[in-house]
C-alpha cells in the first residue's frame, strides 16, 4: 500500500500528489472550447511545479489558445489500491526560443512517432490528489 | 500489438472500441456544471451498448442531474502500444426499481468500500477510439 489510512479515501497533500505526478508519464488533458469538452491521452513530464507536454500542429490540443483553462488527470490502479491526481490550471504554448530550448533539454519524449512541434506548459491553479483502498462495498 | 497498422495512429471502429470498453473496468468521467469541469476516476461495466457506474450520494458525480452531458475516457498503455476510447453521451441516475434491480444483477462491483446508492447509466451519443504505436519521434 502506497499510503496507510483507515478510511477508504485519503486526500493527499500537495507533496504526495507531486511525487505521484513526477513518477508517472501519462495522463489525460481535458479541453473545453465553444461548449464542447474533449479529453486526450497524453504523455507529460512534471518539472518545477509545472507539467510539460508536446503536441503536433493542427491537433485540437494545439487549440488551448481558444481556452487556456484545462483540467489534467493521471491515475494508477493496483489490485488493492488506486490513486488519482487532478490539476486544474492554465495551459499555454511555449513561444520563445529560450523556453523551447529549456524544455527540449528536459528530454520529454514524444509518445507516438509523429512530429510534435509544440511544447505546452500546464501551470497548476488547483491540485488535488486522492488515494483509494479498493475493496467490496460494506454490508448494510 | 493489439491492432496492426503502419501509421502511428489508427482510428478504431465502433466494434473495436466496444471490445476494449468491455474488457476494461475503470476509466474517468468528465462533468461540466456552471462552467466548472471536473474529472473523476471511476469503475464501470459496459453492457448492451451503455456504461453502468455507481456513485455515492452527495458526491459531485451524483450531480449529473445538473448537466447530463458527460465525457468518458478509458485507456490502456503497454511498452509499445497504447489505446484510448472516448464516449460523449448523456448520463442519468437510474430511478425505477426495475432498472436498479436489472443493474444489480449485472454485478457491477463497487470500486472502494463505501456505500454506493446510485446507479448511473451513460448512453453514448458519440464514440471514438484510437490505437497508438509508441515510439521515438522521427528525425527531421
Amino acid at each position: 500500500m502506497m499510503f496507510q489510512h483507515d478510511e477508504p479515501v485519503l486526500e493527499l497533500t500537495d507533496e504526495q500528489s507531486w511525487k505521484l505526478l513526477e513518477n508517472t508519464k501519462h495522463g489525460r488533458i481535458v479541453l473545453t472550447a465553444a461548449g464542447e469538452t474533449d479529453i486526450f491521452p497524453i504523455n507529460y513530464l512534471a518539472h518545477d511545479g509545472r507539467l510539460l507536454m508536446r503536441s503536433a500542429p493542427g491537433t485540437k490540443l494545439a487549440e488551448v489558445t481558444i481556452n487556456e483553462n484545462v483540467v489534467f488527470e493521471t491515475d494508477g490502479i493496483a489490485s488493492d489500491e488506486a490513486w488519482s491526481v487532478v490539476i486544474k490550471g492554465t495551459a499555454r504554448v511555449l513561444q520563445s526560443g529560450d523556453e523551447i530550448e529549456a524544455a527540449e533539454k528536459l528530454g520529454l519524449k514524444s509518445w507516438i512517432p509523429t512530429l510534435k512541434d509544440f511544447y505546452i506548459e500546464l501551470k497548476p491553479v488547483q491540485l488535488s490528489g486522492r488515494h483509494f483502498i479498493l475493496g467490496d462495498q460494506p454490508e448494510r
